[in-house]
């Protein structure tokens, strides 16, 4: 086991100390913020988000504020889903692309105004990204990090907990829909939305100087439903098929090998970045695909590094993220393979980092 | 403490097996790879750097490789620093700044041919950054990241090894000046660069899969003066005043405010990125400035996140590295002031983690 190192590079969230309070054990780093992964118990987490209520600091969730006369244009341009019917008080879930198709980041995007979105972003510097292409073009259109955190309250019990904190309206949102209120004066935005399956809300925290008070109050709302400190959960989220950015990704990875490309929208009349190399590479094919894989053998502790898979003693790709299963009873991963490996459907083999096992295909989601 | 969490989120470098093997206690994340920052002997690699040889692994430099017929004309409008004078085979230390002023980066970069350059980057996205731009302004120039991983080799010795490695050629190599080569078919480019006053070189290892051989190179030709792995040292970097982009910075600061401005070329006649902006921020003035503080009472421990500065009740600015000096035998840090406050010279008080403590201003480097 290693230490991870404290400094200024890299930021505390809002929620660092009662993260600290409630006992977590590992951190990563995330956009450049410290991010709380585990509290050491991580069969216990997983069961809690599954049947009950967990609640994560997810403050790394950084958000890309955009907003001026021009900030829609520029938005639009950015985004190759189509937005027209996005409405104030919507979220989308949208790939960024770069303009030959790559992928670069996939957040999600608020209308929180007419002229102010946020991207909820996954770990890239979308801001350098966004403030090139503004200046480049000339549009006048303001991007900054506002002080925003959020929190995520994740499982079966979250709405109960959420709507005795802020009311019965909660229930009311629709998937990706937020609304901006308080909590006995904290600011924040409440939307129904979080990376896991397992249904819940982010509480976007508007005031870094009160997270404390936030966890404070969302610990004693889920109290009776036996709420504890969590993380983005590293095995429901593979056997739900979430897409972590960066993990799963590669620097050439184009949205359609990663299940994305429902989010593309080639017949776009405007232009948007990467739209030409989009097309083509629609055209061309999908030449790698995101997918899942049973892995053989006894329970596997979650890799810490890509694992090579190999069809013959060619290699075909790689598993960037393996986990035992409770629910299914084995080991799955998530694994970027080239298409024509797939279809030969010829065995496939994982190296591990104990070994090798034989792996078998699964469609995503898992569950 | 907490342990540091591993996936395939962040990667871990060509020489993460060998600097385990070495004893590594503590990590952190930069450019999205694992970092040796610790080997769990502070003082000791503290003076093993200034009084003999250490060797970092340094791979979270990542290169972004910019090559094609319009490489140079991105570089330099990229880069606010005039490069009439680059040479192949050169490097210069430049500031990376957007369109308003604000820093995003402080490469080295290296001109390796007339049409290939490198940045070899800070803690930020520059792949991005650079190719926005790029794509913009309709550039013919291919960005990447070329599989390029620094080892350094640093302190009063260092020249001796990488000379009996290399030959005696090293020893007339100016600095950030570089050469391609090979250590026994390992592909390397060597160069008199490094994050410390000690002197030094970093090797440019250009195949990953031969991170373990160098390693271990280095570490044989490094015996007879007693090397051993450490990281870019804390203590050291403090004292030398030398910049750590994303700790002694903010999202709004201009490189005049970090000591950056003599790689500003405000009147060079071509156009670059952020010159208006720069321009404005130099006639305005410098209202922050990054100084030396020493800081009162017991020796401090490294600090793990930014401590505020306080001139009465106001809050002027803040410590972003702290540590205890073992030549100067007081504790010493850097920090990022208003100017004002410098000039009116009242008391300054610095929130510690554990109190409070007067604190005297001092020139950079302190040594």
């Amino acid at each position: 086991m290693f230490a991870m190192s404290f400094g200024s590079r890299n930021r505390k969230s809002p929620f660092f100390d009662a993260t600290v309070a409630a006992g977590v054990t590992h951190f990563s780093v995330y956009n450049h913020m410290y991010m709380p992964v585990s509290f050491g118990d991580a069969i216990g987490e997983y069961w809690r988000l599954v049947n009950g209520v967990s609640m994560w600091d997810v403050s790394v969730e950084r958000q890309v504020e955009i907003c001026g006369p021009d900030a829609e244009t520029l938005v639009r341009y950015l985004v190759p889903r189509d937005l027209k019917n996005l409405r104030i008080g919507q979220g989308k879930y949208v790939p960024l692309c770069d303009h030959a198709g790559r992928l670069l980041n996939d957040p999600v995007l608020l209308k929180v105004d007419d002229d102010t979105f946020w991207l909820s972003i996954a770990d890239s510097d979308v801001l350098l990204w966004a403030r090139a292409i503004a200046a480049e073009r000339g549009y006048d259109a303001r991007i900054v990090e506002p002080d925003v955190s959020p929190l995520a309250v994740q499982g079966p019990a979250a709405e109960a907990v959420v709507a005795d904190l802020f009311g019965d309206w909660v229930r009311d949102l629709k998937y990706f829909w937020f609304k901006e209120t308080d909590l006995d004066g904290i600011p924040v935005l409440v939307a129904r939305s979080g990376w896991s399956k397992q249904g819940g809300f982010e509480i976007y925290l508007r005031d870094g100087s009160r997270g404390g008070d936030l966890w404070h109050a969302v610990s004693e709302a889920g109290r009776r439903f036996d709420i504890a400190a969590g993380a983005p959960n590293y095995i429901e989220r593979i056997e739900s098929g979430l897409l972590s950015y960066g993990a799963d990704t590669d620097p050439d990875t184009n949205p359609f090998e990663v299940g994305l490309g429902k989010f593309v929208d080639l017949d776009r009349h405007d232009d948007f970045v990467g739209k030409t190399a989009l097309r083509a590479l629609h055209e061309r094919g999908i030449r790698r695909r995101l997918t899942g894989l049973f892995i053989e053998g006894p329970p596997m502790q979650p890799n810490t590094h890509p694992l090579p898979v190999l069809q013959g003693n060619r290699k075909v790709g790689k598993v960037s993220a393996a986990a035992y299963s409770p629910r299914l009873e084995r080991n799955v991963s998530l694994a970027l393979l080239e298409a024509a490996a797939l279809e030969i459907r010829d065995p496939l083999l994982v190296i591990t980092e104990t070994g090798q096992a034989q792996a078998t295909p699964s469609e995503l989601p898992f569950l």
